[in-house]
């Protein structure tokens, strides 16, 4: 038996960054280390008169990249087998869409005295909306023009994403936009950095961010035209002739570690570094995605990641947040789709309306048997983002009683979420795409098995959960050992390093039963205020939710 | 001058009975005293294995009675001018529908020694729901025969009314079926127990009880047909048979008070007993209630009194809980209408899902723009008994975000019910009864000094409180003192003796314009979930109430 080699996956979430050592024969995770970045309100530079604002300060991204690595190298060496030049590879994921700008010498300009105070020439993190009035105005462009960059990301650019941000920052933050000689994806910016390239007219692109994020396709040619980046604001396409890189899978190298960065973390140099991809992604193959195989990583919100063959046809899937060749997994394309609120929508509920916590109200919860609230919810407090892709949508609840507990609310905010993403799935099997598997990540999967058999029992699939509490990172290691070549590609990878729990959520036929029942009134209330229906039959709805409860309670006192 | 008059008014609610001496020349309350029912739960008989139960015991009535009249007359001493033997009259009014079996002598059976302690031989009280199948069995029989029964009561035979209640213990009571001679509502019992009518075949009887629950009307020569009757169950007619009176409003004397209930209560004889009537239309009469005006007695439930001249031709209102001749006011129809839910969709938003009390979120809810929240409820937890007569409805909630509050939900539900009592204004209007002038009376009337100005905004017309606290009880001594004649006829007492607070809550323009949005989605909703529209077209709803909350709250900003 050869010696073990290790790979390391670093994960840069919201509020801090992670990295992990892994055994690349089996996916052993035998080093974790946290960085909380200190700036801001936990990392979060934030501005009080503005709630859409949310930015991060890029020294935190650097700091914790040596920070966290250093660290969790010198904690793998207790392990007897572990020495750093036993490390292959490293993968890195980040959230996105969270671009930032650098100079011509590729230093983000946030780190630069001039603008260590502005807030413009941050890191724009994914969840920063100020630019909205961008982002509809680039959709408007690009209908008007009858281009066809909006038909891989569901109709509609978001105010989240690249180019909405970096327009944004051009109209309020002059100052900035003229220093700023390119922006890029975080998620880029790290690989380049710690393998120090530092041009950013050749820099590594992840596929992952051009393709979901910044209108990447190689069915226009790559970018949007610089025709179109010009008619949005004289002089925007600059950016565009700037991004000279071909972006790549993270099954592909981005380059090796630097040496000066080697020597900060304590590492050999010449380590290869995998282009970056966004966390849900890497999340996604942490947790054995494969075509067939939907991951859900659910937390505050919910992404899910699908693949499909390369080499069979994929129609345009209205409504999904975007299909990128090999922006998960090689050989595949990425289907990504998601809920704006689901952690949320419960921390909402408990927030403001909860009279007990999360743990005293999912106890009452559990008694209640599947329709036995007459309670029906849209989860769709903060907009929807797939299949309706409108984020001027909002939060529904019908069937209250006199009666009606905060518990059978809560439960049924929980139900309409996994009624939101069987409408997902239904949409991406209505196009040929199975979705025979689905396995979950996420705070939510690791701690609420409440939550899990409701899905289970609402998506009637058996719901399987990833063996690793980290699976972003993991993903994010398994890059790592396949452009460490510890693996023949990334599918032998996967099969070696990912997997799920034993534990299993079965569906139990008679909830299934019942929530097929609720689903069909989730979808006629889903088709009617998402207006996909003009004629909406709705007076039957509450009788129907009176039968159905009056049904499950009789039976449960039977 | 003469020597002033008095009159009793006697107010029987469902958990207690106030007796009221009150000036008859100019209505003012010389002396009130209040008996809390001794039995059961707040005076509420109840079976924990039932929740549609509700009795009381018939004691409690009498002994409430004897104890609120003799102390109220002994606390009128005090005044100067007072002495029993000016009483000219005294009026009576109780919750409804709430039947009673006696046996041949009119005694009540629950006082009976065999009876004490069965449940079906008490008084069931109005909110006594365990004849819904009953109910349901006598609408299909009226529509099946094509019987013009429900015409006058919105097409639906309620659970909460006589027939349905009699038959039902019919069904559950044989002994008590049998051993009941007859029927009679509490409302009609007290007076005739007062004033010694005892039997049951000839004891006086409200119009108000015999027209608004019993389907008593002239269009078909009184109470249902036997065969009717006989339909539902053989041998029920026998207490139509034994209904030999000829229903009277309560400005006619059911009779004088009886010398062994005179000496009890420290009163003399043969002062005039008027007919007894619902606390509602009591209520109305003591709020100022003519034709023009609707009262709206607002408390856990909402009841709405319109009267309609009886010399102008007046159309079936679909929806309306009934139009009975003379119930609230001689020479006037008495048009019923309701809300199933106003204190009580409070209360239980309160109860599970208030973190602060109804002070501390009125105080919140106070400082928000209408419009402000982008919420939309629809008031239907308990039901939508007018204009919709259908109890198998539920309540809604539309417009939430993820910073939704709860004092924004506690307004949304106070403008719920504004918008439900609109939609009962404009029914009524659509059939040429025109709502000049509203007055409010009852706990909320009172104590929600921003749900008042709220009905103010929404209905867009001033609203006026009752100046009587008891107006029920006032409304039972104005027609105390139209049978002790110290009034030429009943609009004169109301004049004289009833009135309105000089505090008017004006409607604010600007408020008025947002409601007037606000409630066309209201409607829309109403119209879709209570099964009005076929082909409701709902997909802009959720964005006109993102329109409208970001105009309120720029004006609010600017």
């Amino acid at each position: 038996m050869n010696a073990p080699t290790y790979a390391i996956g670093v994960d840069y979430g919201t509020n801090s960054v992670r990295a992990l050592v892994v055994d690349t024969a089996n996916g052993d995770e035998i080093a974790t280390e946290v960085f909380e970045y200190p700036s801001g309100d936990a990392g979060i530079l934030i501005d009080p008169a503005d709630p859409n604002l949310a930015r991060q300060n890029p020294q935190d991204h650097i700091d914790g990249f040596i920070s966290t690595v250093k660290n969790v190298v010198i904690q793998a060496r207790q392990h007897s087998a572990f020495t750093p030049d036993r490390i292959v590879g490293i993968g890195v994921d980040t959230t996105g869409s969270s671009p930032l700008p650098v100079d011509q010498n590729g230093t983000p300009l946030g780190i630069l005295p001039e603008f260590q105070n502005n807030l413009a020439a941050q890191c724009w993190l994914w969840k920063d909306h100020t630019a909205h009035a961008e982002a509809a105005e680039i959709t408007a462009l690009a209908e008007e023009r009858s281009e066809p960059y909006l038909t891989l990301c569901g109709g509609t650019y978001s105010s989240e994403w690249y180019w909405s941000k970096m327009l944004h920052c051009e109209r309020i933050a002059p100052e900035v936009a003229k220093a700023a000689y390119s922006w890029v994806e975080l998620t880029d910016f790290i690989p380049a950095y710690i393998t120090g390239q530092h041009n950013p007219d050749t820099m590594p692109r992840g596929i992952c961010a051009a393709g979901h994020k910044a209108m990447f396709s190689h069915r226009w040619g790559g970018l949007p035209s610089l025709d179109f980046l010009e008619s949005l604001q004289p002089g925007f396409s600059r950016f565009r002739k700037r991004y000279t890189s071909k972006p790549q899978p993270s099954s592909q190298p981005a380059g090796q570690l630097d040496q000066r960065v080697a020597d900060l973390v304590g590492l050999p140099a010449r380590i290869n570094v995998a282009a970056g991809a966004f966390d849900a992604h890497h999340g996604a193959v942490g947790s054995g995605v494969s075509p067939g195989t939907i991951v859900k990583i659910i937390g505050t919100s919910t992404c899910d990641i699908m693949t499909s063959p390369l080499d069979q046809e994929l129609a345009d899937i209205p409504g999904v947040c975007g299909i990128v060749p090999e922006s998960a997994l090689p050989g595949a394309y990425g289907i990504e789709a998601g809920q704006s609120a689901v952690g949320d929508l419960f921390n909402w509920f408990i927030k403001h309306l909860g009279p007990v916590g999360h743990e005293a109200l999912t106890q009452e919860a559990l008694e209640l048997p599947p329709g036995a609230s007459g309670l029906l919810a849209l989860d769709w407090n903060n907009g929807n983002r797939t299949v309706l892709v409108d984020p001027r949508l909002s939060g529904l609840l019908v069937g209250q009683t006199l009666h009606t507990t905060a518990a059978e609310i809560y439960r049924a905010l929980i139900e309409a979420t996994a009624f939101g993403s069987l409408t997902i799935i239904e949409r991406i099997e209505e196009h040929e795409v199975p979705v025979e598997r689905v396995v979950m990540c996420g705070g939510i999967a690791e701690k609420n098995p409440m939550a899990m058999q409701i899905y289970a029992d609402v998506l009637n699939r058996p719901i399987r959960i990833a063996r690793s509490r980290q699976a972003c990172a993991l993903g994010a290691a398994i890059f790592g050992a396949v452009v460490g070549h510890a693996h023949r590609n990334t599918q032998s990878a996967i099969a070696a390093m990912a997997g799920t729990k034993e534990t299993v959520y079965q569906p139990i036929t008679s909830n299934v039963n019942t929530y097929a029942e609720l689903y069909t009134l989730y979808r006629r209330l889903h088709d009617a205020f998402g207006g996909v229906t003009k004629q909406a039959v709705l007076g039957d709805v509450m009788k129907r939710l009176i039968s159905i409860r009056d049904r499950a309670r009789s039976i449960r006192h039977a």
